[in-house]
């Protein structure tokens, strides 16, 4: 494969994640603790909630990645598999906000430095020999579907805007 | 560029364009026209509107992928240019889904018979001088950000759905 063409594929992947994110950065920031502590809508999930799962998502990405070992791997547990009725984790917002920009900030040091190349590898949960006949199935197709889980969930955080 | 790469790279991003067009139209379908009609929040949107919103972004996409004309350019005053409490128009939620059914249906016709290499040339809404030195700015690149703007709105749609 040819890098250059790597490269212009990569940039038009990482642009829109990074797009996602600086407006969904801009978003959390732009709410008050109490703001993000309410529901988005009315029987929904809560802001704090949305917050705390994205970053788990997030988390969860540095191994599906295969760059390592996610920072707070509960999280995962409890903002993913527990709905959040059933979750009786009391996490701060301050620690939710700190742990947001962590994740991020520790993708982001790993994507600066990956070469165009390795973004076509295989993520993680997908086995070699099935990749070989589905080679689609790469770390960048990875940050295709968790922009895409990012952009749903920062539509339902955006109605605890005032108008 | 290599033309199983490039076969490679649009079919990660057209398969994420199908699926959430999948999903969104499974959400669609399984709403009455009455809960459709209501507001995805308190004070936002209805259903209608983000229907018609999406739908008319979509036709868009016809002219800006250089494809050909939008079927019904005037929606797009209606329900993009024009926020929903000062729309006038009453169409109903039949022709909506009908439009939107067919804005889709068209788009996909143009996008199976496109081969891999159209999908980077420049889109409509870009210079050949600046296209020269920004190649992301192609087709599929309008994919990729049109499929995260329907995310967006499918999480917010999402809402009309009973628990």
């Amino acid at each position: 494969m040819d890098t250059s063409e790597k490269q212009l594929f990569v940039k038009m992947v990482m642009d829109a994640w990074n797009s996602s994110l600086k407006r969904t950065d801009a978003l959390i920031n732009s709410l008050t603790d109490e703001s993000l502590g309410k529901q988005v809508s009315a029987g929904r999930n809560s802001g704090t909630y949305l917050l705390g799962h994205l970053a788990a998502i997030h988390d969860r990405m540095i191994s599906l990645l295969r760059l390592g070992e996610p920072l707070r791997p509960e999280f995962f547990e409890w903002y993913v598999a527990t709905p959040e009725k059933k979750n009786n984790h009391e996490i701060s917002v301050s620690e939710l906000k700190n742990y947001w920009m962590e994740v991020n900030a520790k993708l982001n040091a790993y994507f600066i430095q990956m070469p165009p190349e390795d973004w076509f590898q295989k993520h993680n949960s997908i086995s070699a020999t099935d990749f070989e006949k589905e080679p689609h199935r790469n770390r960048l197709n990875v940050m295709i579907s968790r922009t895409n889980h990012m952009e749903y969930h920062r539509g339902q955080l955006a109605f605890l805007k005032n108008e």
